[in-house]
């Protein structure tokens, strides 16, 4: 799993990579399910005593999360790479995938709004999304590395799909996208590319991505975001509701149920998701006749 | 109060000031009365989830007391000094007295012993004081400024008293009195200086006192405190069960229960303290005479 870490960010002197910290506390079960971040099971106390020191408290950092950023950043501070780090702490915590983050060097994204190039988790946690959207800057992008375990995948010719999750395509999907290497390699992959769209009969399921949509003067509709991928994607996933853009498509659409509520559901789409893509994959030349028509 | 510095570290990315977070923990009345470090109230859910991630568990930092490292930390980062950062969280938590931190310049107290020269919060909480001890070295102490505020109490001629608490000599008040110019100053303070035994009866109240005492090839007695401090105090207060040991030395001692186990006890030695004082101060001429004699 590749994780975007244009989200991260320096906090209480602390590296904190958000991105990272969801997908590792998801997969060690960790995770706290209610608020969507964080761990389940958690407590408040640091945060009730740096507000008593007149500490910073705008960003939510609960007592057993702390542990992540305080080994990480002493990690990073003695000179091991994010990639290290982050395989180190999944070990620890018995995970058995593999958690990239897109690359090892600083990428910072900046929301642009109306009245300030906005670091992300000022949009996005201080400002809760509340600021008209413009554009997006991933400050460092065209300097930083890909991540070689990354690009090593998609240039195997044994990978069997690349899943676009159905994230936020402009904060969550595009940094990794702006990785020198990542676009071309991503076309080039053997391995059919598909993307799950994270809107639903014009919503999006999570976050701010349709009231983006909107600010950025798109259509809100899984067409959109297809558009949004055109040139990388083989396939695109939709959810049953949207199954009529397919005719506005000149790429395969799968049509299924992708709103996640459980763990079920889950399992489900990334069958359905992989089935698909191993449908395109053995329909490889249809497939390339298709896009380049 | 005069906070020594020595016992300070970096532990987990995080500048750690054991001696001020006791100093400001017992003055804001939210230390720990039981363990007698740390906060009371406490819950220890980052150590548990620092545990699981494989981070170093040896020195146990509490959920609360944590805010005080990442706070102090990021502050120190960002270019305040120590002396600035501790009044600035000594204001947040109503503490009406000063905490001065005794140097803003980094001193590192290392314990002799037979096999290593061992970093201070190793021989003390790791090592639980196990080493046998054959001296003490204040790295950084004969570069390091005293901080201006105690040299400056020092010197002022309205200075009522200088109180030597009853800590450990050796590893809380000579990291003190190694920095340039505190000495002397001590020595040439118009105000009284008194040092309070920490040795009652043979025995420590608390810590290795007498421990190193034995190892150093001390005395385990007040006697040997007061032989310690010669040079700077003028008077010494010892337990009623010492009240012998007067008669062994040419400086003014007084005896009155010095044992501190309820805050009254505390008040009420305080109160003995300062009364002698004022009693030296007021026939300062005899002081002198008896020390020069």
């Amino acid at each position: 799993m590749v994780a975007n870490t244009g989200d991260d960010f320096e906090h209480l002197g602390l590296h904190i990579s958000p991105d990272i910290d969801s997908l590792t506390y998801a997969l060690a079960g960790i995770d706290n399910r209610e608020t969507g971040w964080g761990r389940g099971d958690e407590t408040w106390s640091f945060m009730a005593a740096l507000a008593q020191l007149g500490g910073e408290t705008w960003f939510k950092l609960g007592d057993r999360d702390l542990a992540i950023h305080v080994e990480r950043t002493r990690r990073l501070r003695s000179g091991e790479t994010l990639s290290t780090v982050t395989s180190g702490i999944a070990r620890a915590l018995g995970i058995a995938s593999r958690i990239v983050p897109m690359t090892d060097d600083p990428v910072r994204t900046r929301v642009l709004t109306a009245c300030a190039a906005l670091e992300f988790q000022r949009y996005f946690v201080e400002a809760q999304c509340r600021p008209e959207v413009s554009g997006f800057v991933f400050e460092g992008a065209a300097d930083a590395r890909a991540n070689t375990e990354l690009l090593a995948a998609l240039n195997d010719p044994a990978l069997r799909a690349v899943i676009i999750c159905p994230s936020n395509p402009f904060i969550s999907i595009d940094p990794i996208l702006a990785l020198p290497g990542v676009r071309s390699a991503m076309a080039a992959s053997a391995a059919p590319v598909i993307a799950v769209s994270p809107i639903i009969g014009g919503r999006a399921v999570k976050g701010p991505a349709a009231k983006m949509m909107k600010e950025l003067g798109l259509d809100v509709d899984a067409l959109a975001v297809a558009a949004h991928y055109r040139g990388i994607i083989d396939g695109f996933v939709v959810d049953l509701a949207d199954s009529h853009v397919a005719s506005g498509l000149d790429l395969p659409v799968h049509a299924c149920p992708i709103l996640m509520l459980s763990l079920e559901d889950l399992e489900g789409l990334a069958r359905e998701v992989l089935a698909f893509a191993d449908c395109l994959a053995h329909s490889a030349p249809l497939i390339l006749r298709r896009r380049s028509s």
